[in-house]
């Protein structure tokens, strides 16, 4: 059954053809709450986004570096902890992290570029300073 | 502050030094909703990784590939659609979930792996069959 405004068939499957129909519905009923859950995840990394593109803001209002080595250390020694209570295995946890990290970094240094003026835009050159910059950017 | 139990400190940073204590004070708000989010996160894969164990043993048992691509490209398109209404980066959404995938599917690969009785191991070789496998593992 195809959902009817998205278009998403949450029965495609390269197996179908291979596989008993109890074994597919047991894996159908499996991966609709796997789509339940990566919707949640979806949402979540949304919000997450937004709280880091704040402080992407706030670093470049205060020409503060991207990246914070000793926070990022605490969150993965922390993260690596809580996957350990919630039996998921630290080692993910960690490269999950860093791939987050990652991609926060680079929208942290987009945010940055951002409000720099583009050379020879025409500005006077006192603009060129943190306290010159377009907050509004 | 470190957390009694944790020994994390919500506060670690190498910016310290360098920051006026109100533009601190704001971005440890933004932290702390970043660190609650993140244990989200980390408990919703562990879910997430739960339900895909399922999927690997069903696999397993019924000797279906660790991979499936239709099932994956529906699994894409839906994610980036709901990563369009939730106002995050579609190709990252999909840079997600190929970074779970290759993950999940390692995990299928080993859990079949850990199936197969290990070579000279004395089993009759009638056993070193589907139906032979040791279904426990």
């Amino acid at each position: 059954m195809t959902h009817p405004h998205s278009g998403f068939d949450p029965a495609a499957s390269s197996l179908a053809g291979d596989v008993a129909p109890e074994v597919m519905a047991e894996l159908l009923s499996v991966r609709s709450s796997i789509d339940n859950i990566d919707a949640t995840l979806v949402y979540l990394l949304a919000e997450r986004f937004k709280a880091t593109q704040r402080v992407g803001h706030l670093k470049a209002e205060h020409d503060l570096p991207a990246g914070d080595p000793q926070r990022e250390s605490a969150q993965i020694a922390r993260l690596r902890m809580l996957a350990e209570e919630a039996q998921l295995d630290p080692a993910f946890a960690e490269k999950f992290l860093n791939f987050i990290i990652s991609e926060v970094i680079q929208h942290h240094q987009a945010i940055s570029e951002s409000r720099r003026p583009a050379p020879g835009a025409g500005r006077p050159a006192s603009e060129n300073t943190a306290e010159g910059r377009d907050e509004r950017a």
